[in-house]
């Protein structure tokens, strides 16, 4: 269980020389979720090798146009490329119009579904063995945050402990690795806790895109193993913060540590920092790991036992 | 009389590592004139210093997405940076309409005026010594060439000439440079063309956008300085040009030649091409000089008498 988060655009509003417009694509065995798709995201995909027919899903945190304005051109690319796959759309219906009205003013033939989902309180997406959900956060009416789940998986099967237990090779050993539950012929019940190292937990990865500290991203993000938090100000800007409904590096290292989340990543970063060192102090004194992103910045995320993970970091 | 052309991006459709979507900025005297404005234009306009709040006129060749998909994300940041001058947008009216659309969606308030003119046949407009004009080419049912012409100005006054004449120093003198007539009080007419060097002939840049060879770039582009034309393709996929209305390179020269233009510069490159090398061949063989556009070249263009010019280019 590994996955890769890779920071396409980490600005906020305005695209500078080395930040571009938000979007963030998580790769997980050959398959692509991107949230946000700010303008440029496709030449950013291009540029880290992500074929836009990789891409599963793409969830729009709101209608705020550098969160979206890539869409269209991602979308055209897809269809000059001949994709064949159906897409999800995840977004406000706001922006389905939007996307919709574009595809018909530019008399756009699809050659693959687009399968668009309005994104409401308590949605909820199944993709394989992934689980996509969104929260509501503080920003415009339609600012939702998302909350991308792996299944939980059965740990290594150990062969020794079924003979013992009197279950024969074959097809029931199939069924207890999938996780089945099984009877056997004299009638007792062997489950897969019983025969495997136990259950290895799924990566919970959590984005608010843009949003004011918020109790919804506590209980969303409790216990996930990676935040990734609106941090377009420092902690002397929280008036501005206030008045553009954004956060400081300081109030998500707050959440970060109420919801317990194991590493934070902060991401949507004013135009004013040059440099991430004043962000990471900001946010240090009260959270620690964080890591201020940067653009083309790859994570590499990966399980090692039920309460940690091992992340790298591949700098561009 | 010197002007930038500087190629944003120079692809076709999509883009690829090192050429980036349709955009070609002018500028002169400060001002930019913008023509096309795909993904990515305003990235592009920050990396080469190109400032938002100084482009004047933006002019859409047509409605493929390519074309204007960076229109409403260039819009939203001329916002944010607070641009109080009017804009002039030259589209179809099916632009307008998306543009129109994206800014009531996105709820845009806008703290400028935005012009917007649709392109028809014969389209005229006024920016203070530059005169637009547009074109019907052949792609789609909404497709325009734009010209931009410079005014004429009349050269070096000659104040000897102009006492000999028995003009006094003073407001007619002004008069004469400013290239108005005068009479003097004994009933003669003096003429500016009595007292200068001549007149210095505005330049005249022509931009097709996408399309088939046409009778129509031809007389656009007569005795034009420099003609920016669509070269999607080399003569050995002259039957792909045709099925999709672009044109090759050595279609692109014999229109150069027939105009009688100063300099060729080939642009709309398909992702094929890694080298400009065969279009560049395919063209030199009917017309030269030719210039293989790449993203980030800029092109300076001064006068230097009524049949020359001289241009330099700026590699990145």
């Amino acid at each position: 269980m590994s996955l890769d988060i890779i920071f396409l655009g980490t600005s906020s509003a305005i695209p500078t020389t080395s930040r571009w417009l938000p979007s963030i694509a998580i790769i997980r065995r050959g398959k692509v979720f991107l949230m946000d798709c700010g303008e440029g995201t496709q030449i950013r995909m291009l540029r880290m090798g992500i074929s836009p027919l990789k891409v599963d899903t793409i969830m729009i945190t709101h209608s705020h146009g550098d969160h979206f304005f890539g869409l269209l051109g991602l979308l055209q690319t897809m269809n000059i490329l001949s994709r064949r796959d159906p897409l999800q759309i995840v977004a406000s219906s706001k922006i389905i119009e939007f996307v919709e009205t574009g595809l018909e003013l530019t008399e756009s033939i699809m050659g693959f579904e687009l399968n668009f989902y309005e994104t409401v309180e308590g949605f909820k997406l199944r993709r394989n063995d992934v689980t996509i959900e969104a929260f509501k956060v503080e920003h415009t009416d339609d600012s939702f945050g998302y909350i991308i789940r792996e299944d939980d998986v059965w740990g290594e099967f150990i062969p020794e402990k079924a003979l013992s237990l009197g279950v024969p090779m074959g097809p029931l050993w199939k069924k207890l690795q999938r996780g089945e539950e099984i009877v056997l012929e004299d009638g007792r019940i062997v489950t897969p806790s019983m025969v495997t190292k136990g259950i290895k937990r799924g990566l919970k990865i959590v984005y608010t895109g843009d949003t004011r500290p918020s109790e919804n991203t506590i209980r969303a993000a409790r216990g996930a193993d990676i935040l990734i938090h609106d941090s377009t100000f420092t902690s002397d800007r929280l008036e501005r913060a206030m008045e553009t409904l954004h956060s400081t590096a300081r109030e998500a290292a707050l959440i970060a540590r109420a919801a317990n989340v194991k590493l934070l990543i902060l991401t949507h970063i004013s135009a004013r920092y040059t440099s991430p060192v004043s962000l990471l102090r900001d946010s240090v004194e009260v959270f620690k790991p964080v890591v201020v992103a940067c653009d083309l910045l790859r994570v590499n995320v990966r399980r090692v036992d039920k309460n940690s993970i091992l992340w790298r970091l591949d700098l561009p």
